[in-house]
């Protein structure tokens, strides 16, 4: 429905996203917001909508995928991103629709009696810098198979993650393939096993990739074989622009929010440096080329995560300092939430709602003196769920035309 | 998906019942819960999270059943009672999946020319008494039919419940058999009828034990007659247990509550008394036994079915009393709420969201002062959805993983 009504415009949508921002009382019954100082927030949620929004559910914790694909306007249940998908995202690898990417352990082998018996499904954990020698090894030797472009990136110890890249674009359930891993030490690997016939093309290609592999990794003492599980391409979603109209691009220093920037077809923007500072001046570049600008600030995530609430009442003091020079830019539509909650007595991810503030000159506003879980409760939006945040987003742009006479 | 994430450990959640606790203003512009002195409540509210539960939608008044089913976690629309089986629980009859339960009025017939006429569908509401007598009458000379067991069991003035055990399981739709109430005197009882192959066999039986009753029922000059209505068998549901992987028991004096809470696979704690002292006294002698612990005090409904808001709100009051006692246990969740509203001044269950208290050390809290309609309002949990209270109390148990990546 919404997408019926959606009419073009040339006005300026700034979503602004603090990562993990909501947060729970830490010193003194305060939450991080409460505890920072916030001139410039302040004045902002005087004249502002303020609300809550709740990721996918009562009580659900969102990875950053599902947090994202929200507030992106993408209902997080309908699209699931598959776990090696992000995994690419997450190593700045760029997915396509002639994709298919895989999460891969390094582990260790053994031939009893002719068979082939995994060991040790981790390899001993070995340490990245193995890993890392192991997979340029790889990736060297291994460009392609039987045409398709093979990528590798190590992750942390024992983990790498794989993406194959066809000739042309994969049919949907082309990555219906069964694990490799047998998930139990003694056992035999398995055969990568395509549940249809465009998923068995792309294991028959996973077949002899394992078979050279195997080759390469012979000698190793740890590292002799490698475990396949999680195969994934990327989720068919129907692009940002096709569906709300806005030629959107993402103003991000981390790969994974840039990979799901991506998913949804904004354009990546390429900038030096990585402080909130180079994200406005990017901004500001850029400003007369698009209508939807989505800025990602991550370390508000990164302190929760740690439990450092002072790091994240520190963030949250230097993006205040800076949010003049995003007024000043006079956005018809400025947002600032974030994609999840991550309140640093929980040291992750929360399902807890999070602070909603949307400036537009039609807003009731007055409602709260603060940006901050307590006082956004009191705020006009109330709460409510993250995939209709595009919907305030797209009206206060006056650009949802009436539904029904 | 809820399930998909649901974790085991040992934290213990306490849901307490306060049975149509939601009111109106009665008094000065005040509602019961307003006007009750609440000094515990009080102290707890300010560090709890606050809201209402819609218990089904807006504007519908549930009944127990629906009620019950949402706080417990169950859709109240796609999980209904049969009338039958909310009855036998009513009455303190344990229901398997080998039941059918029968609504049955007793009612007047007379034989006009061959045919069987109703003359008095309620058997001129016999006194309460009469019904008790005819119906033991009933239950000694009838033990069973055909190899299934019958039990009679007295309603109000002409209403009888039946409940039929069969010797094994009955498959679904057994219950899917045609009233015998032609619903308006002057007509001919109707036959049991069965619309598919399980239900035309529990209709046999049926037929059978109505001859025996007619034989049994002719001398009698009112009570001739049983007319049958509402047969329903035990509805399927998965158990709470494997649902939400909670050892759950339930601590309720009325058969209703207990029967709503066996439904759902919660074991039923049999305890002297039936105060709330005798339950708090319960609760803690089985505290190392489960994880999930549902207390349901029954007399605020009553005294507000009655019209009589000084009863509910002493309940109130000795509930507050008491309160300290569930504290001292120190549980991870504790939720009081209740299953509907029950306003005095409408003497009978409501529409009105329920007022929900959740206490947990992952809570804002701060947001209102007390526990109170009005001051849930202000609450971080907002208005939401009676089934999703379930989603709250395992997030704040900590047993719900991340979802996505």
């Amino acid at each position: 429905m919404l997408e019926s009504l959606v009419q073009k415009n040339d006005r300026k949508i700034v979503l602004l996203v603090l990562d993990g921002i909501g947060g729970l009382p830490v010193k003194d019954g305060r939450t991080e917001l409460e505890l920072a100082k916030t001139p410039n927030l302040d004045t902002l949620a005087k004249r502002s909508a303020l609300g809550l929004h709740l990721p996918v559910d009562q009580g659900i914790t969102p990875g950053s995928g599902p947090g994202h694909l929200g507030i992106f306007g993408y209902n997080p249940l309908s699209h699931q991103i598959g776990r090696g998908i992000l995994e690419a995202l997450g190593l700045g690898l760029e997915v396509s629709d002639r994709d298919i990417a895989i999460r891969g352990n390094y582990a260790t082998v053994e031939r009893v009696g002719g068979r082939l018996i995994v060991k040790d499904r981790r390899a001993g954990r070995i340490p990245t810098e193995e890993n890392k020698r192991i997979t340029s090894k790889l990736s060297e030797a291994i460009r392609e198979v039987d045409g398709v472009e093979v990528f590798f990136s190590p992750g942390m110890e024992h983990r790498v993650t794989l993406l194959l890249r066809f000739p042309e674009e994969l049919p949907e359930g082309s990555d219906r393939i069964r694990d490799t891993d047998p998930q139990k030490e003694g056992l035999e690997p398995l055969l990568p096993e395509g549940e249809n016939e465009a998923s068995e093309r792309v294991a028959s290609v996973v077949k002899k990739l394992l078979q050279r592999v195997e080759e390469l990794l012979s000698e190793e003492p740890r590292a002799n074989y490698l475990l396949l599980r999680g195969f994934s391409q990327k989720p068919k979603m129907e692009s940002f622009e096709k569906r709300f109209g806005l030629k959107a691009c993402a103003i991000a220093v981390y790969p994974m929010y840039r990979g799901l920037a991506s998913l949804v077809g904004m354009e990546l923007i390429s900038f030096e440096g990585q402080s909130i500072k180079d994200q406005i001046s990017t901004l500001k570049r850029v400003w007369e080329d698009y209508h939807f600008f989505f800025l990602h600030i991550k370390k508000t995530d990164s302190y929760g995560e740690d439990g450092n609430y002072e790091g994240k009442i520190r963030v949250i003091e230097e993006f205040d300092a800076h949010l003049p020079n995003i007024l000043e830019l006079n956005p018809q539509v400025l947002v600032i939430t974030g994609d999840h909650s991550t309140p640093s007595v929980l040291k992750g991810h929360s399902w807890h709602p999070v602070p909603v503030l949307l400036h537009s000159p039609y807003v009731l506003g007055g409602t709260s003196e603060r940006f901050t879980e307590r006082e956004c409760l009191k705020g006009e939006l109330g709460i409510f769920p993250a995939e209709k945040l595009i919907n305030l987003m797209l009206a206060h742009s006056l650009r949802l035309a009436k539904f029904g006479a």
